[in-house]
């Protein structure tokens, strides 16, 4: 972990951010730290009351706790509602975006119809190409690539060896880790005489504000309309959105997650790792896909949804295995039961 | 959306494509649409008749119906047996191609045994390596890597940012989508007293013709032998193919497939997005598999093969998810009843 | 499959590699070469009983073979206990490591600050920012991204495009294909208001000694500590490896898998293609996950694991698939007619 080079007093923390400081406003801290290995100069934090115990020993200058755990220890602590949030925007104040010198390095090749503003910093080895525009402060790390036409919004972050295809949006403070690929063509075949024929991909892919894309993320454009991401999604790493999706504004995906074309993904969804999601359906807002889940019809109602099956010693699953090609005999075999039984009692009965 | 440039004639259409014109042969089309966003100088297409409605308000100035169709609307229409892939190929007639201008970028790092044409164009920041031999036409985008003794055909298109490892052969009119790697070593390890010891791979990946592939997936090279890519298959993103598989001739395969080594699948197969298929298997010409599915053996017979677990409501599948780990428990109580009924049935006819 | 400059005699690996010898050690071989394809001057080896039969034809000049298997041909040969680590090491004699010429290529941009011994090779396009150290004999290849601070062992290979961000460490001989991002940020976000805010990631990856990783495959830095791989791990293609994960020596992990944030794994673990292990658990040492096994909970026991829905024509599927949402259904019809059946039986007793 890195150590930063300014501090905050607790007081110009609370200042900014709101809470409940009990202890020294003076107090100053340099860097965030988990509470088993914080040090003098770190400010912590619990979320879990699982580590309430981690409190005793915690060597951190201060603490960021909940409001319901404000006696949990005496150290100088912040209370507020939403402690990780509260926490995260500590960090994020001592540990601010690199900043970088604004210029456009000497080996990029940038086209000159291209529009680059005086405060946007430009990699070694980036391709810039026609009719580009890029927002002030913007930072296009090395070795990225910008197609024809893309626009990128005011203090993007692109890190190396990001590629956009021609024609593409991004809006502002994006972050786009390395390896990620915007708008290469939708999987788009049609089949004739045993051979595919390619349909030409000729949307694009529009995100709006606030959206971070992880590394080696692949986000098609659109078959005819576009595939639109919208203001504030969060997309982990290695996942695939597939051409003319819609991923509602805030929803965030974890990695690995496939999303097939066309699918209509509401807002303030989750989706956990390694999710598929099938073509052509709608989820509406605030659902939550479990991790390995394959939804393979469209969610109307709010909720959780999962189809694991569950993991096990793999002779215990051979067992169970077996058993899972003949549920089907198994519930006719149930059902003839139910009815000798039947029979059984009503002659019981006579 | 793009607007192309030209336009063709109905009439020209037809005398390319075939099929049968019903209306003006001389009106002019520009491009494709949905029949729910096409507007004048549009053709559109109906090949689900689920949509069939939205030819009522539909602005096209054409549209392309299947034969049954032809008097579902007014509008001028082409009529096909296969309107998907008719349409396919009028968007292609509008939507060639981009043409590049031809030349090697001044950026680019061309070893001076390497073999390229005139009428290659090689981007910016690109690397061609010794012995490689790039055919006509073909466009090699800014950063792609192509190692020694690679082979690229006649009209192949790489988009920025390919990496091919050594030895590798690509044939006519590919398409690799940025991101792309192939020929990285195989995953080929020995253990030796608890450490792995890794295995050379010294076979390469050889891609027949009309193959595209899309963004982030990888090919592996073989470890003794080649892994083999016939003509005409179609690969989506992040799909990743092991050492020495064999995929057959116009095979497609969706969106995070992962192929582990030594499988063989068949010509004309389809695999559905995020689907395994384990290795050392053999599956043959015409199967279907579904998306999410793995494939554990070989397939023998042509059909659609699936296993999936149906996706619930959260506190559904929990009740369900139970049983999972007993199904072993249940078909025994159920034989051990079966048992008892009959003895019961027994004794009632005694 | 190319052809070795050098050969060597048999006499030459068994002084070398130990085994006995059958035959004449003067025998000279070049390549190594399945039993099915091997020709004159190349080593075979017979590793799996069932191509036992393929000896028989086989044109190899000598082969190798378990001690069990001594006289199953009468080829000049080569015992060993271990007959494919001895395949794996006399393959890697006969391919080395390609040698590269050391030195920088004229197009890189290596910041001052940054220690590059002259033994190193750097090819073209490659960045190297300030403060980075590279060991002796490392090779970074074209379009490598190596950020400020990174550490590069001795002996280490980095092929073309390969992302280091800032302050990651890799450890000596390390290997990393094309695609692969080592240390983008975590993905840690807390929520507020309905809003995401990013969670700085402070943390950096550390990999040891001796580790391979495959195309694509992602590393994500630490949220606060480091996401640690240790020596000897061996990563496949398109792996997502979260932030926090430590995964433990000698462990090897097939394509596709993916890792949620914090897990920790065990040494001397296998992992199969596409398994997901989440967040926030722990596997034991010596585990065996499965491919396609989604990993729910801590594993604290060796063993092999699984969780496979086994695949089947899809209208068996439906059959049974509709049975598995209403398992707890099928579970109290059962208790039922136990219930009904116990009732029968004191009846038919009195």
């Amino acid at each position: 972990m890195m150590r930063t080079d300014t501090g905050y007093t607790l007081g110009a923390i609370v200042e900014r951010f709101g809470g409940e400081l009990i202890g020294d406003a003076d107090i100053v801290v340099n860097q965030v730290a988990p509470l088993s290995s914080a040090l003098s100069g770190h400010i912590s934090f619990l979320t879990n009351p699982k580590y309430r115990r981690q409190l005793q020993d915690c060597k951190a200058s201060a603490v960021i706790l909940s409001v319901a755990e404000h006696d949990a220890t005496d150290m100088p602590r912040i209370l507020s509602d939403n402690p990780y949030a509260y926490f995260a925007k500590v960090s994020g104040l001592l540990n601010p975006k690199r900043a970088e010198a604004p210029g456009i390095h000497s080996t990029a090749v940038i086209d000159q119809t291209a529009s680059i503003p005086a405060s946007v910093t430009i990699g070694a080895f980036a391709f810039v190409g026609a009719s580009v525009k890029v927002g002030e402060h913007a930072v296009i790390g090395s070795g990225c690539h910008l197609g024809e036409g893309v626009e990128v919004g005011d203090d993007s972050l692109f890190y190396p060896q990001v590629v956009v295809y021609q024609g593409c949006v991004i809006g502002k403070r994006a972050i786009l880790h390395s390896g990620v690929v915007i708008g290469a063509d939708g999987f788009g075949i049609a089949m004739e005489n045993g051979c595919w024929i390619k349909v030409p991909q000729i949307g694009r892919v529009v995100i709006g504000d606030d959206v971070e894309i992880g590394a080696n993320t692949t986000v098609d454009r659109g078959a005819l309309d576009d595939t639109i991401i919208e203001d504030g999604v969060k997309l982990d790493n290695q996942i695939q959105v597939a051409h003319n999706v819609r991923i509602g504004a805030h929803t965030a995906m974890a990695g690995c997650v496939g999303i097939a074309g066309s699918a209509k993904i509401g807002k303030h969804c989750t989706v956990g790792g390694g999710a598929v999601i099938l073509g052509h359906l709608e989820i509406v807002d605030r659902v939550n896909i479990s991790a390995g889940t394959l939804v393979t019809k469209s969610i109307t109602k709010v909720g959780t949804y999962t189809s694991v099956m569950p993991f096990s010693m793999h002779q215990d699953w051979l067992k169970n295995a077996a058993h899972l090609r003949h549920l089907d005999k198994m519930a006719e075999k149930l059902s003839e039961l139910e009815k000798k039984i039947s029979e059984l009692e009503r002659k019981n009965l006579e």
